[in-house]
Formats: C-alpha cells, structure tokens, sequence
C-alpha cells in the first residue's frame, strides 16, 4: 500500500509515528487484494452471519428472508462467546486471533499504539483482542474522546476476576483500548460525522407513560424502598425512554444517576438542569443537533459521563450490585407478564433482544412500558400491546416486576399468576380490549380451574385468536368472541 | 413458656447458656398464644402465599387450585427481593424486620447465639435476617455441621460489594448465620432424621443422554474451549443428572469441580472415586443411605465441600465468573431452542424455576437435557418432548447453547433460529416425531418466507396442535397431520 501525506490533523490523532507508513484509502486497500475469501471479519456490533442486535430496514429485510443467517444474544455474553471462540467453533485451541480482520473506529491513536474509540465502545474492545489484522478509521471530523472512556477486556474462566466497579463513576480499567501496534496493517481517515437520525418525539401517550412511572417512582422513596436520589436507572431508546428522561429532567429527584447502554437527546437537559451527577453507558448516539449541543458542553460532561464496554455496562454482576432501575419497550407484554421484545407475531424479527434482558432480569426494579395499544392500516387501535400470551417471549414472568401504559401501571411484585393478570388488565390494556381479555381470562380460568391446572390459565386453542385476526383480512385485534 | 429440663446433647449444641429457659416444644409454643393472626411467617425456601419453588403433591395441587397464590421466582433473586420489602409492599419504611416470626432450623447455636445450619442453607441468611422474633430448632438427631457452611448476607443497593469468591472452594463468609439472641424467643429440639426419598435410578435413557453430554465435553476439551479438568459443573435434581454425575464418577476427567445448588448420591461416587476435587452448593440431599454414607465419610469431605446461601449458590455474579457448565432437564423443549421448565401444557405448575435460569442464563455452556419422549396413559411415546412452540416458556433461545436427548446432540451455539432447527429435529427429535415436526417447520418456514417473516418460523394457528391432541381424547402428541 502506497503511504500517503500525513496531514496535521492526524498528526494530533496518531501519536505513533512509525504507524503513519500504515496510511491508505478505503478504495487502495480494497484493490490491495488485502481482503480473500471466507475471511472472517469483525466491526463493532456486527461480525460474520450478523452477531448480535441489528438496526435498519435493509438488514432486517435479508434476516426475515434468512439470506443473512442471524443468531441474537444478550448484548453482555456476545462479547464473552466470541472470546470463548464460540462463533468460530471449527477452529481447533483456545486461540486468541479469532478474526482475520477486523475494522475499528478511533478517534486517536496513542504512542504506544492503543486505540481511543469514539462515540461507541459497544463489543470493541473484544473484537480488538480477537484480531488478527486491525484496520483503523481515524475520524477527524469528531473531537478526540480520549478520557471519556473506561476500557477493560474480557478473560477467559477460570481466569476471571470480580469487576470491582461499585459506583456508577467508577473506573477500574484503561482509557483505551490495548492493541498490538504490529497489527494494524492499515489506517484510513474519515471526516465524515456519525451518522445519525433526529430524535424521536415525545407525545401525549409517551408523556402519561413517563408520569406514571414517576410517580410510581416516588411511591416507592415514599415507602422507603427507594432512597430520594433513586437508585442508576437503565432507559431503553424510543419515545417513552426519551419522555420518561425528560419528565426526571424537570422532575423532582436530583443526583440521579444513570447506568445505562445508549445516552440520548434528552440526556443533555437532565444535564443542564442539574438533575443527572453521573451517566454510565456504552455509547453516546445524539440526533446531530444533540452532537452540536453535547461537544459544546464537552469541558463540564466529561467528568460526568464514561463509556464502557457493553460486557460491562450490561453485565448482570454491575447490574444486580448497583441495584439498578431497568426501564424498557417490548413489542408486547402478556397478561401474566411474560415480555417479547424481538419478534412480530412470533416470526418476524425486528432488532434482536439488544441488552434488554440483560437488565430486566438482573435489575432491583424491572419495569416494561408500552403504549396500550398501537394502530394498523384499517384500526387505529388495531394491536392491543398486550395479548393472552406473547408470540415470542424473550423476558419472562419470573423478571419483571412492573408493567405500565399511558393508562395505568400494575405492580406485580410477589403477585400470583391470575392477581397479575386481573391488575395487568384492569390498570393497563386499553379500555378497546379490556373486555376481551378479561373475558378470556375469565373463560380461562374457568376451564383451568376444572381441570386442576389454572396457576398460570390459558386455553392453547384460542391463545393466539387476536394475533391471527390482526394478520388476516380484518387487521385488527379487535375480534368479536372467543369461540 | 415454661423453661425445660436441658440434656447433654443438648448443651453440646446449645453454647449459649442464657438461652437455656427459652427450651420449649412446638406443643407448647402453639399453646402459648404466642402465634397470632395475619402475623408474616417464614421458613426456609417458603413464606406466607408461598415463595419461591415448591416440591410436592399436595401443595402442587393447592396452587393449581389458586387455593395458595404462588409467585415463582429465580432461586438467586428471591431472598433480594425478600430483604427489599417486595414481598411486604404495604410496609412503610425500608424496616429490616419484614416477617414476624421465623423457624429456623440450626445443628448448634454458638457461645455468640449465632446459628449453625444444617443439611441446607437456601435463603436461610435473608429470612433470619428479616426476622423480629425466631424459633430455632435445634436437631440432635444430626451431628453438628459446624465448619461446612459460609454464609454471607445480602446488603441493599447501593451498599452492596462485589462477592471476591473467584474459585469453587473460596470462602468470603462466616460459618455460622449471623443472629442477634436476644430474638430467639423459643428453641425446640428436634430428634429427627431429614426426610428425604430414595434416588431416582439411572435407565437406559438417562445414560445414553449423559454419554451424549460426556462425549461432547471431550471434544470441547480437544478443541481447546474448555480445559481438560473442565470448568465447574452445575447439575440439577434427578435420574439424567444422577446418571451424568455417574458417568463422571466413572469418566475420563480428574480434578473436576462442581458450582451447585443439591448435592445427591452419586456425588459420594464421585468423591470416592478421587474424581471430584470440591463441590459447593445450597444443600445437600441425600437419600437416607446416602446420608448415612455422607456422615460415614464427613471427615474427608469436610475439606471438599462448602455449603452457601442460595443467592451466593445462584448469583449470576458468580456463575459467570466461574464459568459454569450448567445441565438441566426441562418440561420441554422447542425446536428454536426455548425452554419450558414450569408449566404443563401452558397452565399447570409443576415445581417452580428454581435455579434453573440463574444458571442458563449465566453459564459459561448452557445444556438442556431431556428424554426425547415421554408416555401417556395411552402411548409409550405420547409425549415429545420438543415441541414447535413452548406452551411457556422459562429460558429463551438466548439462554441455550446445547440441547441433548438420548438420540443426540444439537450444538446451537451461533447458529440462526433455522439452522437451530433442523439440527434439533435431525439429532434430538425422537424418530416417531421427526416428520411431524419436520413438516411443521417446512410448512411454517415456506409460509413465512413469502411474508418476508421467517427468522423463526411458527403457524400461530397450528402451534399448540401437538399439545391440544394430548390434552384431548387421543391422548398423544402423535398427530396425523397439520391440516
């Protein structure tokens, strides 16, 4: 590859100057004849046959086709099968260059080689370690994000250690990534900013969702269980996670703290009103206004924000220690609170389970919040998002602990099967399906309870009637009866 | 209460002489009024409406009945949730005495009144920590178990640490739970051997299914993933476990640890045969020889064997740190890899999750191990036990990474929900049920596919036939077709 004029910019960003030989273009590596055949390659977020969690139309179009063999994972044990070689098992010994190559984002590179990442560590760091070759984009469009990051890698058992984190601020590991300086066969420059959408907007439902966990939320400080500055809240993405941050901005706790994966948009106001201490997350991902805003108040957020490695930020040990508050959207609930958060109607698969469960199942207070119902072409209210029984459950009865829409919230802490199920249709189905389900449940039980097996009723012929109707002509949940 | 006449056996356990008047019966103690309406009791592994797990015919069927309202929840969060008031929600104030009054089984009471367990810990710390006022029985009938337990309690967020255990044989605690005396309003001494049954026989099945699992760890450990001593292995309750411990007692692998929750009979095979290094666990359970075979060879495996509270038994901290290898026998199974380890036929509670999704869902290799069929009143084969669909579902397919039968092994790790499927129908299925399930996923995968929804391919009107066929007249899962 033929080595190229080394500009001041880069000259800030790769410290190392005997790496500057290694400077090339996409295009020149590519017709370098560097990449062969059946080369298993890995980026953040995504390596060979699509591991783990996806976003975007076109991929999710080639995976629903199974032209792209998808296998999704708990965002935390991603990274810790892939240095256990799990997802290159004709590969004989434990060996540590799992990846022939791998493509890195960094926004420097330091004396000793090691890389500083950008706006997301995500599986980096572990895809880093499996590397046999690194090619590394150095974006100088960004500013450098060294010292906002935590870096810590992932060893094999038996050879694992307690991750001794305790607070959400916290450091225990390396501003950045370690690596192999003599790996790095190539570096190409990128001037080009992440790419990124606008926010999503809060509306009313998002709103009255947000209000009652509030105010649910400060029951429980109320009661004792929690103490006045909560306990680090873990918040999904989308409207309601976006509503819920933007009500605690304006709310009524101060030094809260967030242990979460993704900081968005309405971060930045829980910041400026000096509401948030600390946010803890595996990546920053603003609309580019909020990138505007977030490099403007780069001098005060660095002492108040550090990304991790998803194995950390989603790793059921943290999670459970620091007694987390887990905030998340499925694509449906069921009435004896049992989560599906991948798969429309059973099949189709949306983004993957992403680090949903990693909280839900790990958290002090696990909460799911969804509108009541959603529309389709032919009935505004056409889905009600909770059903008889999930289509594809991917969090279960035996994590969640609360459940709530923009027309109430069920608290099913030690509730039995059939209490969760009256609460969870009583404060939170919209008032279209209310006597839907409370006939099923009804009927239901009934038969169960004939039979001795109602702790948890459900008729397997009927459980999926409302499904079937909203898949079919009519395109609605809405359906007349149970028979 | 009227103090008692105290024997030596007595005062060899009871080492606290200022709690010699609080000597009673449980005749007595009933008599004296001291138990009173609505008071909150607990007991170790249940408390009032019943948490967590269960074992047992009649109260099996008061549950399925809603005569008793059981919540069932993973063994490790249970004693979490039990010192965070979530089973006391109408408790104002984060009060540490959250039950009223508690039975406490204890071998000794130290110079200190603090309690030696016996045979079982469970969540034994949470309750007696929860207590305001205790009854200890102190079993004479048992030798003294003093020096076999360590025993940590569980801290609130956000005063909790990390737990430093990094080996099997590790000990962070005390031997003893901690108590303050001053509570223990009653001591009643008991005389009684531990009721337990008999071990389950290993067949002809349960031993081709733990070859199967033998045989594929031989070749993790050929491969390089798994060290030749293994990694700690959890096991559940029953013949196929008790078989695969057989067959390790017998095996090729030396040095071998064991991270569990119930200690059965074969382990003493295990033991004596010089194979098994150290075993941690929440209980022992031996069947009466068993039992009299454990005592016989206490003072060998005093040093191999340390017994903990079910949240350190179970912590996800420590199951994935370690690196366990857990095995566990579900209800059944789905051809995309879930698990149901709960409900028969969707409804029916058998005995609760236990541990069984601590440790899948942590583990370092997640195996599922069934027979491939079951009988009915009317079929040898009337049961398969992979199914299209889970009638409910325990752990999801991110959970598992292999699923065993007598007929073999389906390795699902990194594999697409499609891919996952064929392998479990061409290795696991029973032969009477490979073309019913192969049609089933031929019939769904081609419909999905022409709905653009097929990365787990399901019919939801077809789903649950095998079950409705059961459940019916026919009495087998052995449909005609899928029409």
């Amino acid at each position: 590859m033929a080595s190229r004029l080394i500009t001041d910019a880069l000259k800030q960003r790769i410290r190392r100057p005997s790496l500057f030989p290694k400077l090339t273009t996409a295009e020149e590596l590519i017709n370098s004849g560097f990449f062969k055949d059946g080369m298993r390659m890995g980026w953040n977020g995504m390596i060979a046959r699509r591991y783990p969690y996806q976003v975007g139309k076109d991929i999710q179009k080639e995976i629903n086709s199974n032209r792209t063999l998808f296998a999704d994972k708990h965002l935390s044990e991603f990274p810790l099968d892939l240095v256990s070689g799990y997802y290159t098992l004709e590969k004989k010994g434990n060996v540590i260059e799992k990846l022939d190559v791998v493509i890195v984002e960094a926004t420097a590179i330091t004396e000793e080689g090691n890389i500083i990442p950008g706006a997301s560590v995500g599986a980096t760091p572990e895809i880093v370690q499996s590397a046999a070759n690194l090619v590394v984009e150095v974006n100088t469009f960004l500013p450098n994000f060294e010292g906002l990051h935590d870096i810590t890698l992932s060893k094999f058992a038996p050879y694992k250690f307690p991750n001794l984190i305790q607070r959400v601020d916290d450091r225990v590991g390396t501003p950045y990534i370690p690596c192999d300086s003599d790996k790095i066969v190539a570096i190409i420059e990128s001037t080009r900013p992440d790419r990124t959408s606008d926010s999503e907007q809060q509306d009313d439902c998002s709103r009255a969702i947000a209000s009652n966990i509030l105010e649910f939320l400060e029951h429980e400080v109320t009661m004792g269980r929690l103490p006045k500055q909560l306990l680090p809240l873990q918040s999904g993405v989308g409207n309601i996670a976006n509503a819920i941050i933007g009500g605690l901005a304006d709310g009524p706790f101060s030094d809260v703290e967030v242990w979460t994966e993704v900081i968005q948009d309405t971060f930045l106001d829980f910041w400026e009103h000096h509401k948030l201490a600390f946010a803890s997350a595996t990546s920053v991902a603003f609309s580019p206004v909020g990138f505007k805003r977030f490099y403007e108040m780069w001098d005060e957020l660095r002492d108040r924000l550090v990304l991790r490695s998803q194995s950390v930020s989603n790793s059921p040990e943290i999670i459970r220690r620091l007694g987390v508050i887990a905030m998340n959207t499925p694509v449906e609930l069921d009435i004896y609170a049992h989560a599906n958060s991948t798969h429309v109607c059973g099949s189709r698969m949306l983004n993957g389970i992403g680090g949903s469960n990693d909280f839900l199942r790990n958290a002090k207070l696990s909460i799911m919040h969804t509108p009541s119902s959603r529309p389709t072409k032919k009935d505004p209210t056409g889905i009600s998002c909770i059903v008889p029984m999930c289509s594809h459950i991917d969090s279960t009865e035996h994590d969640l602990d609360v459940v709530v829409t923009e027309c109430g919230l069920a608290d099913c802490r030690g509730k039995a099967p059939v209490e969760r199920a009256r609460l969870i249709i009583n404060n939170c189905v919209h008032p279209d399906y209310q006597p839907i389900l409370r006939d099923y449940f009804d009927m239901a039980e009934k038969k169960c309870l004939a039979m001795g097996s109602a702790h948890q009723p459900q008729m397997l012929d009927k459980v999926f009637k409302m499904h079937l109707n909203v898949m079919g002509e009519e395109n609605t949940m809405r359906i007349k009866n149970w028979d």
